[in-house]
C-alpha cells in the first residue's frame, strides 16, 4: 500500500476532568504536531497517493477550529473528554468528510487514513482506520 | 484501531557471539530508546486508550531489570544473542504481562502491543503482534 | 511480526511535468532521507530479522543509481513522473529483488518490505508489501 | 568549553494578552520540551561538567510549579506575559540559582547556562547567559 | 542573550562546478530545512524578543525566490557555487536587511541572526555573525 | 561566522568507576551519536567552509578506535573515566590533530571545532573550542 503523509501543529488548552488524569484534570494545554497519511493501493496518472498540497491544506482547515482554542470551550466537544486519543479520532473524522467530498484531487482513491498527534518527546497517539 | 505510544530508554552492554556480527562479536554497548505502542479497537468512557501514566510505568518496569546493564551477565538471557530484534520481543512479553495483569487501567481492552527500539540515527528494530 | 530499518539519503534532481505540479512542474531537487524496513515472521538461529549489514549495504546499492542525479535524465525513468511515492515504489522493487536473490543473510524469510521517503520535515510517503 | 544537555518536558495553558499576539490572545496552550545546558571550563576528578542526575533533578524541580498549570493563575506571573522567551529566562533564573547553591555535585563550576523551549517542531526559543 | 528559531524549507536542483565537488557537479538536488535564528540582548515590553509571526513571514520571504528553483538559473546567483555554506550566507543577508528595515516588530533591537540549513539528517551547515 | 557540521556514531561499552554514577558504575553501554562542527571565518573558493567529504571521513576516521569496542580496555583511555564530556574531548583532540595536519581541504582556515555527543533522546554534552 501507498502513503503521502503530511505534518501540521496546533496548540490548545484544555482540562481532563476525570479522577484518571490526575495532575491533568485542571485547566493546562499542549502543542499537538499532527500527521495525517493518506493510503491507497495505487498511484495516479500523475503518480500520486493524492495531492500533498491539497492533503496539506485539508489537514491546516481541519485544524483550523483547534488553534489557539481552549477545548473546554469548543462547542463539538461539549460532554467530552478531549485527550489525545480523542482528538485524533475527530481530526480523522474531519479528514475522511474531505477525502470523501473532495478525493483531495483523485476521484476517490484513499482507502485508509492515519491521524498522529505528538504530544510530546516522549508521548504520542493515533487513530488509523479505512474510511 | 486506536494507539498510545510512551517512550524511554536504556543503556546496556552486550557481546554479540557468532561470526555473522563481525566487529560487534566483541564486548560493546548501546543505547536503545524503546517506543511502546499499546493498540485498542475503541476508546474508555474517559477517552483513553490506556492510562499513559500506566503505561509508562509498564515500559519503565520492563527495562528496570536492564538498565546500566551487561546483558551477557543477566541470567535470563542465558544462552540468547541479545540482538535488537531479541530485546524486541523480550520486552513486548513483559507488557504483554503487565497488560494482561493489570489492564494498564482499562480492564482488558489492549489488543495489540508494538516495541521499537532505536540503536542509533541510521537503525531500529521493532516486534508487533496480537496480545 | 518482527521488523529492522535502516536509514540512507540521496540528494537529487528533477521535474514534475504535469500541471497538477504547480511551482514544481520545473527542474528543482530534493533530498530524500530514506527508511528501508524488512519485516519477518520470526528470528533466525542468531536472533536476527535480516543481516543489518547487509540491509544497509542493499539500500546503499538500490541508491546508487540516484545519487547526485537529475532523475529527468535516468533512462529507467523516461516517460515516468518521478514523485516521492513512485520513487518509495522504484527503490521498493529494487530491494524486493535483492532480498529475493541474496535473502539478505537469511535464505529467504523476509516477507514484507516498506520504503519510506522524507522529502522535508513536513512531508514523507511510503510504500510497504508483501514480497 | 564543555557543556552537558537535559531534556524534559511541561504541558501548560495560558493567553497572553496583547493585541500583537493576534489569535493568541485567548486561552491556549503548548507543550514546551525544555533543554537545559550546564556549562564549565573544564571537567572534575570524575571527568563531569555536571552531574547529571543532580542537573535533571534540577531542571525537574524547575519545572515542577508550572506542570499542567494554567499560567495566568501562577501568582509569579502575575501581570506578566508567559511567552516563550519569558519562561525561557524564568526557568533559567531557577536554574542558576539551583546551580549556585548545590553546585550540582562540583563545587561551583558552572559559568554559564542555557535554556532552550521548543513549543513546536517550527520554532523555539531560549536564554542564555553567564551565572 | 535571548533567541528565537523560526523553520521553513526549500526544495532546488543546482550544479556544484568544480571538481572538489566530486560526483555532485552535474544537476543534483537538495531539500534544505531552514532555521533561522534572531537574537537580542533583552524582551520588550511584550515578553518577546521578535514577533514569531514576522520572524516566519520574513524566513518565508527570504527562501520564496528559492522554492523549487534551479539555483543555476538564478540571476543573482550568476558566477557562484551555491553551496550550503554559501546559502546560508545568502538567506543571512536577506534576514539581516528585513530586520534592520522592518526591525520585526520591535523597533530594531536584534542584534544577532543564524542561518541554518540542514541537508540531510547528517550535514548541516550555518552562518551567525551580528547585524 | 561559518560553520559546517556532519554525524556519525559509534557503540561502546565502558563502566564508569566512581561512586558519583550510582548504577552506571558497572560495565554497560552508549550509543554515541556524533556531531562534529568545524567553524571558519570565511568561505574559500569554492564557497566551503571544509570539504565535507573529507570532514566525514576525519569524523570516522576518530571513532574508528572507538567502534563497538569496551572502552575499558582501550589502552590510551587507561587510568580515565570515559564519561560523555571526556569523549567529546578526546574526538576534538583527534579532529584538531587532523585538521591542523590536513586542512581538510581548505588549506588551515578552521578556527574552532565542537564535538557534540548525544547519549539518549534526553542527554547530551559537548565540547567547544578554537583550535
Amino acid at each position: 500500500m501507498f502513503a503521502v503523509e503530511v505534518r501540521d501543529h496546533v496548540m490548545i488548552a484544555h482540562s481532563l476532568p476525570s479522577p484518571v488524569f490526575g495532575p491533568a484534570q485542571g485547566m493546562h494545554g499542549a502543542t499537538f504536531v499532527v500527521d495525517a497519511a493518506f493510503y491507497t493501493g495505487d498511484l495516479d496518472e500523475n503518480g500520486l497517493v493524492v495531492d500533498i498540497g491539497l492533503a496539506t491544506e485539508a489537514l491546516s482547515a481541519a485544524l483550523a477550529p483547534l488553534r489557539y482554542c481552549n477545548l473546554d470551550e469548543v462547542a463539538a466537544f461539549k460532554g467530552k473528554i478531549t485527550t489525545t486519543e480523542f482528538l485524533c479520532h475527530h481530526i480523522w473524522s474531519q479528514l475522511r468528510e474531505t477525502t470523501q467530498t473532495t478525493g483531495l484531487g483523485d476521484g476517490g482513491r484513499v482507502r485508509r487514513i492515519r491521524v498522529m498527534l505528538h504530544e510530546s518527546h516522549v508521548a504520542r497517539g493515533w487513530y488509523e482506520a479505512d474510511i
